[in-house]
């Protein structure tokens, strides 16, 4: 049996940080659908975020990635941390949790033992295409799927109002910096980017408006080609201006939606 | 001697969280000038921003709270949480410094303590008026001050880099929620409000758009008073419209400077 970051913690504790862990709120997009990864460990009855331990000799941020990678195989995320949570009611849910899960591990740990103390944990987000993913499920989990962001299933400790964060910051974010240059086709429909961001903000947005803000930023160019999508309906193509998209990036290019 | 917490967690290792701690970033206002608040620790020669450890017993705003009252004598401040800072380079200067610290405790401790590992900062920012505050130094501090946010002395660790994303957090977050109610008089004119904005900003912002854009807003209100400045300077009263402002606490009232 492949070996999981919970077994390692119990073999090598002082490999790790105490008492502060990483969450990863992975959302997906794909064809105005908006989703979040979630995972249902083997010996519990809920579901949670995908989440781990942060090694004494690794940053919060390559903690992140390594256990985004180790656990459901993916690669290379942008992750935006956006805030951390820490109150001692995560211990009473938490440690409940954690005993069951510690058993599987088939390691004698004494009931005290500080993995059951209260975790800070940082959260990060990122949003990737879902129908992309190949997910790989870690050694605990019974399942790893992803969910409708509205029509979640039940969650342990505050993972719900983890994710309602995330969501919040995501929104938040994309009103100041670019966003779709990994989750839309090189060439795309003024429609098809529409969508992109009326999904991830929950709400519609005015056609017109839409386009000339996002014109106005000069992240997007018009392309002298056509989508024929129907008989009489051949909407216009664009494509990101790549150098103008990465200075969105860096710099800010404010839609305030 | 009044007990601090550095000997606290000495003595009851016990009672607190490992591995991660809260920071304190309290910027302070007053009539165009925009601080930050640092203190000088008796053992060494760089200042930090005000900072402590978490009691298991409460949440880290909880801890942000304690430990700015603690240290400042500052109370009832409105905390933010803007980011987590996290790698393993925080604890060659970290632990060098906290060995210098612990000295002054006079109790014995041993080299490889588990407080000279690195520690997660929790990062939280603030705003308040500096001239109605009364500043109570900590036990270990030779000097706690404002200083101009331009103008910063030598920094320990990464605080430099902290108070720069606090200050950036404070920036994306007044585009997006009022702010002002405690930093004002209760009566103010449109020029004050208006370099309360462009202090904290740090740029010009046209007088004209700034005055309709946040009249739209609601949150303030017109009085049918005016200020005797001058001569032939009389400009009209503002208040804040305490309904709409709390509204705009809690669901934004985008401003977009």
């Amino acid at each position: 049996m492949k070996q999981s970051d919970i077994d390692d913690i119990l073999i090598n504790p002082d490999q790790y940080l105490r008492n502060v862990l990483v969450d990863n709120v992975i959302f997906g997009y794909h064809n105005k659908e908006l989703k979040v990864l979630l995972q249902q460990p083997i010996a519990l009855d809920k579901w949670t975020v995908t989440g781990g331990y942060i090694k004494k000799t690794e940053s919060i941020e390559e903690a992140a990635n390594r256990i985004a990678y180790s656990r459901t195989g993916l690669k290379n995320l942008f992750f935006q941390q956006f805030r951390a949570f820490g109150n001692p009611t995560r211990s009473i849910d938490g440690s409940k949790n954690a005993k069951n899960f510690t058993k599987l591990s088939g390691i004698e740990v004494p009931d005290d033992l500080w993995i059951f103390d209260y975790f800070v944990s940082v959260g990060f987000y990122t949003l990737t295409e879902f129908s992309m993913v190949k997910i790989e499920k870690g050694v605990y989990e019974a399942e790893c799927q992803w969910w409708p962001i509205d029509d979640l299933p039940a969650l342990m400790f505050d993972h719900e109002h983890i994710i309602s964060e995330a969501l919040k910051a995501l929104r938040l974010h994309i009103a100041h910096y670019p966003i779709g240059y990994e989750l839309l086709s090189e060439k795309f429909t003024l429609p098809e980017i529409h969508s992109l961001y009326e999904t991830i903000l929950g709400k519609p947005l005015d056609d017109r408006n839409f386009a000339k803000r996002l014109m106005a930023t000069g992240i997007i160019v018009k392309l002298n080609e056509t989508k024929r999508i129907g008989a009489h309906r051949s909407p216009f193509l664009y494509r990101f201006d790549k150098e103008k998209y990465n200075e969105g990036l860096e710099n800010g290019a404010a839609l305030a939606f």
